[in-house]
């Protein structure tokens, strides 16, 4: 189980583009009912990386999370897995993808996947994904 | 009731803007499990188009519709409003926005917004968005 | 266009039933996040009814509407038909079913299927499905 | 990390119950987007069993897990914790819950909340739910 805690000053300058995406995208963040601004961004097989925040809605199950934006624009671009994810929380806890997110992930990662998770001051945990939705369900059983 | 069926050589041209927009989405569209492969761009207050393509999940209710993506991109680039949205079908029938996507669309739209459904041909029919979600809901009531 | 508003008083006794046991579901909704509660009923075509409420979750996509509950519930019993639906709001405003659930309702209901909205103090007003989901997607087009 | 693989004669009489509902839950899938029918059952802090089914929508994002289903059936008799969970596939193969339904299941699961996982042929799985969701979302961080 891969799981580093570290600060950002020795974060890789890769994933401290990640992260610098992820927030720039936070700050669009549409969340005027949680409150809670969410950015994602991802590295996908394309060598791009491409960023995704918040969209709740008034009926709240059809919200979208940051994630789910990433990977939108994502697919829209051609690219067809994801290498990493970075997801920033807007305080000092860390905030991993809730179960929804790591279905939307799965279909487009694998076991090795890294998800690097971003506290609002900069700290940063790195996992792989397969830590994350073990046992994952396909429609291959 | 704004409801005109024309042929895209007689869109205007802007119109026009957003179906190219939409047809090139639909390219990149991830639809292993319907075959089903839907294209949107949203016209924004920014003055900008966004477009959007669906992205299936192996768990069919973690699949996201292409007018998710769409509203994501806009959002995720800072614009609050959506003016104009078209939906291009696989195929030479309509695709209306299911109801889960009407809702996301309210959330940023209102009565006047124009919504454009764009047949595989080039066939066009343009409604306001209070005829697709009469009786909307909000949290307010 | 069926639309009538009355007093709950002056209700047929099946809708009184059908706003019973909404009331009743209602009170066990789960919306911690949201504080906004919503009972709903279902008449099915095996002339049963069945209750729903809310279940909201902390990451809010992924949280359920009333109206989905109770179309849960009638699917398992085998039933295959929505020829009613009422939903109660928390307060003197009518509740609507958002998008996603008229899409959820369209899967088991056709034109004429009768959606009783019904306010806190017992109003209702009575519509045709098809006021509410007018165009609606389905994979045929 | 507690996972055990046994034949479901030598399952619990308890078990056997929780595997009993979820079949008779299955049969009444609504599946004909996917043909894959799964059925579910909880046992809730109330002692009392319930189970669901998946209900699919021919918009695919609207369809409900069967997951989702035993759980408003679960909330809407007034139960608030689930102690065990039970997915019964269609074929030979286990159906471990989608990533969207962990979540679902972790708004009323804590880490040891048992997740049994059974196929076509009662091979039967068992798992604590801390194995499926690790890591998981919350509101609080």
């Amino acid at each position: 189980m891969a799981k580093i805690t570290q600060n950002i000053a020795a974060a890789s300058e890769h994933t401290q583009g990640l992260l610098s995406l992820a927030k720039s995208a936070q700050l669009n963040a549409h969340a005027p009912y949680s409150g809670f601004r969410v950015g994602a961004s991802v590295l996908a097989n394309d060598k791009q990386s491409y960023g995704g925040c918040n969209v709740e809605n008034a009926a709240y199950p059809l919200g979208q999370c940051a994630e789910a934006g990433a990977i939108s624009a994502m697919v829209l671009a051609g690219a067809t897995q994801i290498k990493e994810v970075l997801i920033v929380s807007p305080n000092t806890d860390f905030c991993p993808p809730c179960g929804g997110c790591r279905q939307k992930i799965s279909e487009f990662a694998d076991r090795n996947t890294l998800v690097h998770l971003a506290t609002s001051e900069g700290k940063i945990k790195t996992l792989n994904f397969a830590d994350l939705l073990p046992f994952a369900f396909d429609l291959d059983g």
